[in-house]
């Protein structure tokens, strides 16, 4: 299914969900946190969702995050950092874009290495689970980005579901404001870092 | 102690705190969170805290946040949301901006109520240190900021310590970007209620 999006404005309202860092093996809870941005400019919002470490309600939790919020009215695109979220609790985003009616942008930091996933996954016996989730998340596309006040580029991997190659590329873009990953992603990974660590990671 | 700001860039690094809502009356741990801004423009890191409810550990915690963070190089100005956390733990910003050695700007969203105030402080015990926390942080002075996509002016409500007014004044209105409060406050409110009720409440 494809969401039209007719017109791309700077302030499309992009939700951008990452999850907190997690010690390796820990069993428990890990958060997930979704931030409402206008395009690359400044944050609507903020929501929390709690997921099981390893556990298979990542794809559940985000579908109630996006459709709950009050600002769902208004949201264009969601965006997740890669299709992982808390260890191994893996979601398929052909399901979050039938289940929440939007295109559904997966950015990869690096290249991602499915073989490597998928033996993981293997170990842990979410094989199947993990190869119809590669392969609802599709191809991985490449694009440039370069944000506002620097004059290089920078590589963003990515992959989508609800929406043409065009339009996903295009939002990246214009998302990319200040560094070299979209915004909203950007920012997610802040705060979720911080919320846990008590200082936040990196820039991105 | 007035620290000397040479020039107030539009990048300035500002560290916003708030705290997260909590139900009146319950005892425990409310977070305290901090955001890294340049500016009114955009996030650099997330800091996270917890104190006390109705406790007096969020000066220390606010000295301590602002101090550990591998950001303090940069920072040049703090701003607090009120001068009281978490209920009535109350700070005292002379002595926030002598530990730091940063000028501390006060935002209030309305014009503060002293009395009604002290005599809160009082029913708990606390009228001389709330005396000495509202002396501190001084007359309360108002100013007007301009959005910068809102042709419309609100007001902004705010004392200090560690600069002259003409400098807090210049920072407030350089970083209400978005709406009618500075930027990393309205940032830090809505990550601080989002956390804590699983969606932030209002724009500001």
């Amino acid at each position: 299914m494809i969401f039209i999006l007719k017109t791309i404005k700077p302030e499309i309202r992009i939700l951008a969900i990452d999850d907190g860092p997690f010690e390796f093996k820990r069993k428990g809870k890990d958060i997930l946190i979704g931030v409402i941005f206008r395009g690359g400019e400044f944050i609507d919002g903020v929501l929390k969702e709690e997921i099981e470490i390893d556990g298979n309600d990542a794809e559940e939790k985000i579908i109630k995050m996006t459709n709950e919020t009050k600002h769902k009215g208004q949201l264009r695109v969601l965006m997740l950092d890669g299709i992982t979220f808390a260890g191994f609790n893996i979601v398929n985003i052909k399901n979050i874009s039938e289940k929440t009616k939007l295109p559904v942008i997966v950015i990869n930091r690096k290249k991602p290495n499915f073989d490597y996933f998928l033996k993981a996954l293997a170990k842990i016996n979410k094989y199947e689970k993990g190869m119809e989730c590669v392969k609802a998340a599709g191809d991985v596309y490449l694009t440039k980005v370069k944000p506002l006040k620097d004059k290089r580029y920078g590589k963003v991997f990515y992959q989508f579901y609800g929406c043409t190659n065009d339009i996903a590329e295009k939002i990246i873009k214009l998302s990319s404001t200040r560094a070299f990953i979209p915004e909203p992603v950007r920012v997610a990974h802040l705060i979720a870092t911080g919320i846990v660590l008590g200082e936040s990671l990196g820039r991105a």
